[in-house]
C-alpha cells in the first residue's frame, strides 16, 4: 500500500528536526514540495536543506506541487478556507496517484507541528475521502510557540493555570479577555497586539523563532507595542516575508 | 562562568529528541537527575538510556538530586507549589557548587518541554535570585500534547479556532465551557474529564504517549468516560504508575 508520512520539521532551526522525524525521512522515496511562490523561497531552501542534511540515503526525489491561491476570506472565512481544501485535496491525489509506485513511500514536511494551524492533516483526510487508499503516520515536532518559549527562556503557563494558543484574527475581534491564563497568537498578519488594550498587559515577541535571523523583544505591551511594530515591518521589508509569534499575559501584581 | 542547560527530551520516545538536545547533551559534563522515588523509576531508566544513547564521548557523569516531596496543597496550591520550589532551589544551588566547576555544563533534562507545566525554569531563576551567577539556555522538547495529536492523526484546533492547554485541577473546578475551541487537559490525576457533563463532548485519550505501553482511545466522551476510566485504573495497576493527556471538544454538528 502507498504510504504518507506527515512530518514536523520544527519552526526554522534544522537542528529542531527529531531522531524520529530524521528517521521517517530516511523511509521515503518522495518527497511532495508545496510551492506557495516566491514569497517564501527562504522556508523552502531550509526545507531543502534539511532533507539534503538528514536524507542518507540517495534514492528520493522532490516532486513540486503547486499550491493555488486561497480565495480572500471575505465574511466565509471557514468557505474559503474548506474550497482551497478541496482545491489541494485534488492536487495531491493527482500526484500519489502519478508519482508514487503502490508500495512507495511519500512525505510531506510541516513546519512547526502538523497539529498545529496547519492544513496538510485536513487535505489528507479529503484525499482519502475522494476514495484513494494509502496509509499514513503523523510525526510531531517543535513548533515556534516552543522556539518563542525557549528562547525568552519563558514558562509559557503561570504555576497551574491555562494556557491559550489562538489566532491574530480572534484576538483582533474579541480582545484580550484572559485574566489569570496565558495567551500565545499564530498567524498574526495584522499586528492584532497593536490593536488591543494594552494596560496591564506584557508580551513576549519573536519572529524567524530558531533562524539566523532571529528577532525576540519583551516587556510591557503598552512601552514596546510601537517598537514591535516597527522592527517587525523593517524585518519583513529586509527579508521579504516575516513569521511571528508571541505571549500575552496581565502582569503579576 | 558555570553554564546549566535545560533541555526538553520529549514525551516518552527516546526518539523523541531533537538534534538540537543531542548536540546540547554532548556539551554536558554532569547530568543532574531529580529522584523523585521509586514510583517513576521506568521514567528514570528512560531518561538513563537517553544520556546512554546519544552522549559520544566517555567525561560525563550524573549527580542525583533528592527532590523533596511536595505539601498536600489544601487550599493554598500556589504557596505549596511556592514552598517546595523554593526547597528546591537550595538543593539545586549546593550541587551546582559544589558538582560543576567554574567553567563546566550541567543539563537538567526535562520531560516533554520546559516551557509547559514544568517547575525546572522556575526554580533556576530561584537559584539565580539566591545568588549563584550561572548561564543558562533552554532546549525545546516534544510535549506529550504533540504526541497525543499525532498517535490520534488530530489537528488540535479547529479551523481558525483557539486551543486551550490546561490541568485537571482546573476542569474539575470550571467545567467544560469551550464552546468553538479545543481544550487539551494535562496533569489531570483526578480523571476531571468523568466529572464534567459529557453531552456533545468527545474525547482523543492518550496514555503512556510515545512509549511501548501507550493506549489510546477516543470518542463521544459520554460513551467512552467509563472505559478510559477502567482501561486507565488497569494501565495504573501493571505499570505502577501513569501519565495522561486528553482533548476534549463539542462534537462538530
Amino acid at each position: 500500500m502507498r504510504r504518507i508520512r506527515i512530518i514536523g520539521i520544527g519552526a526554522g532551526n534544522p537542528e529542531h528536526i527529531t531522531i524520529q522525524a530524521v528517521r521517517a525521512l530516511n523511509s521515503v522515496d518522495v518527497v511532495f514540495v508545496p510551492d506557495k511562490g516566491a514569497e517564501k523561497s527562504a522556508l523552502r531552501e531550509l526545507r531543502e536543506e534539511i532533507c539534503r542534511r538528514y536524507i542518507e540515503h540517495g534514492n528520493w526525489r522532490t516532486v513540486p506541487l503547486k499550491v493555488p491561491k486561497r480565495a480572500a476570506a471575505g465574511d466565509d472565512y471557514r468557505g474559503s478556507v474548506d474550497d482551497w481544501h478541496a482545491a489541494l485535496a485534488e492536487s495531491y491525489e493527482r500526484l500519489f496517484r502519478d508519482e508514487l509506485g503502490e508500495d512507495q513511500t511519500g512525505a510531506l514536511l510541516v513546519w512547526g507541528d502538523p497539529s498545529l494551524y496547519d492544513s496538510t492533516l485536513r487535505i489528507i483526510e479529503a484525499v482519502r475521502a475522494r476514495g484513494l487508499v494509502f496509509d499514513y503516520d503523523v510525526i510531531p515536532g517543535i513548533t515556534s510557540v516552543q522556539a518563542l518559549a525557549a528562547a525568552h527562556r519563558l514558562v509559557l503557563n503561570r504555576i497551574g493555570e491555562p494556557v491559550t494558543i489562538t489566532t491574530g484574527r480572534k484576538l483582533a475581534e474579541g480582545g484580550f479577555h484572559d485574566e489569570n491564563g496565558s495567551t500565545v497568537v499564530m498567524l498574526d498578519g495584522e499586528q492584532a497586539f497593536a490593536k488591543i488594550d494594552p494596560a496591564g498587559l506584557d508580551i513576549w515577541w519573536g519572529a524567524y523563532l530558531g533562524a539566523p535571523q532571529e528577532v525576540l523583544a519583551s516587556g510591557p505591551l503598552a512601552e514596546i507595542s510601537d517598537e514591535i511594530v516597527r522592527r517587525r515591518e523593517a524585518a519583513r521589508a529586509q527579508n521579504g516575508w516575516i513569521m511571528d509569534t508571541y505571549l500575552l499575559r496581565r502582569h503579576e501584581s
